[in-house]
């Protein structure tokens, strides 16, 4: 385990990239998520052990849905199955997203409001259906308004954006983007990410 | 002149590193404020030679006028200067910012709706005691209603953030980051960015 005198408090996560790794090993573009999985946890039992205090995944979104059904029925099953077995670990899991439309997974109705698993500790946060004007337009809003500001997002797959990635809570973030493809993941990727941001400032634009 | 086949329709610019530019050369930090103007006017020339139909300039924040009041005087005024000048060319500028601050400099305050200079042609928005949070909480929102979606982000001075830079509009903007100081700049900076550019896909999600 490295050592770092800065660790974000709280870090987002957009594991891009599973979609084009299938299609690198002849396999079926939907046959990407289900190996985007078991890198999260990778990520989350790293994160765990760093302290870091809370953990924002980016699942899928209201754009995504318009994929080709397979692909959609795809990532959400794999959300689905991230969030039972997450129920067997420790995090305070809370799962935001837009609940009115068909393409939120029932399953997950639970878990939007935040739900303690084992002895807690970390924060996760997962967006599932999670639309940012969706989230902006909310009544009282924003509909994230229980997922704190990030200080380091961590892209994977090469694209430098934040894709409608919680535009609120991304304002004074430091975004790092690996080329590498999500579930290509190890944990030398968060070390480099985590590398960086030793050296990246706070000033808030002050 | 560069051969580009795809132009993005709308720049963001985040001119960054004015100080750190000053300080190496032996001068005041406030002082680089004033070295930052010239850059915006070649690269507002090259962008409507290249056809961009819209600028975003980030003049300066509600965030940065807790600076040192020395500072807070030179980039208020050189974002007075810079639109006096602008007023002899070809712009249809708007400028967006909390008017209701001291901080606002009152010279602006015509600019607040889009005004139109010589023969008009490109959009220039100018943020001018611009604040995230000020701009998403205006009632009939946002502030910025009146500037589009940004397709490219180009940020000056090493830093991978945001800092605030219109939330809303960035969503899915692709960014790239210069390491080269924005007084130093050169037409070959966003030469460099759209080079880059013409290999990312839009995708919106999809």
């Amino acid at each position: 385990m490295n050592e770092y005198k800065r660790i974000p408090a709280h870090i987002g996560v957009i594991p891009d990239g599973n979609r084009r790794w299938a299609v690198e090993r002849g396999m079926d573009k939907k046959d990407g998520y289900r190996y985007g999985i078991e890198p999260g946890f990778q990520l989350y039992e790293l994160c765990t052990e760093l302290g870091v205090q809370e953990l924002t995944l980016y699942g899928f979104t209201v754009d995504n849905t318009k994929r080709p059904a397979n692909q959609k029925k795809a990532f959400q099953k794999a959300c689905v199955d991230a969030v039972m077995d997450l129920a067997n670990r420790d995090a305070e899991l809370l799962v935001v997203g837009n609940t009115d439309s068909p393409c939120f997974p029932k399953e997950l109705l639970p878990f939007t409001h935040r739900v303690k698993f084992g002895a807690g500790k970390m924060k996760v946060n997962f967006l599932v259906n999670y639309g940012w004007d969706w989230d902006l337009k909310y009544i009282g809003g924003p509909a994230s308004k229980d997922i704190s500001r990030m200080d380091l997002i961590v892209r994977w797959g090469g694209r430098r954006r934040l894709s409608g990635f919680l535009p609120i809570q991304s304002v004074y973030a430091d975004m790092y983007v690996l080329d590498e493809l999500w579930p290509d993941f190890t944990p030398e990727h968060l070390y480099r990410a985590l590398d960086w941001y030793q050296y990246q400032d706070v000033t808030l634009g002050g």
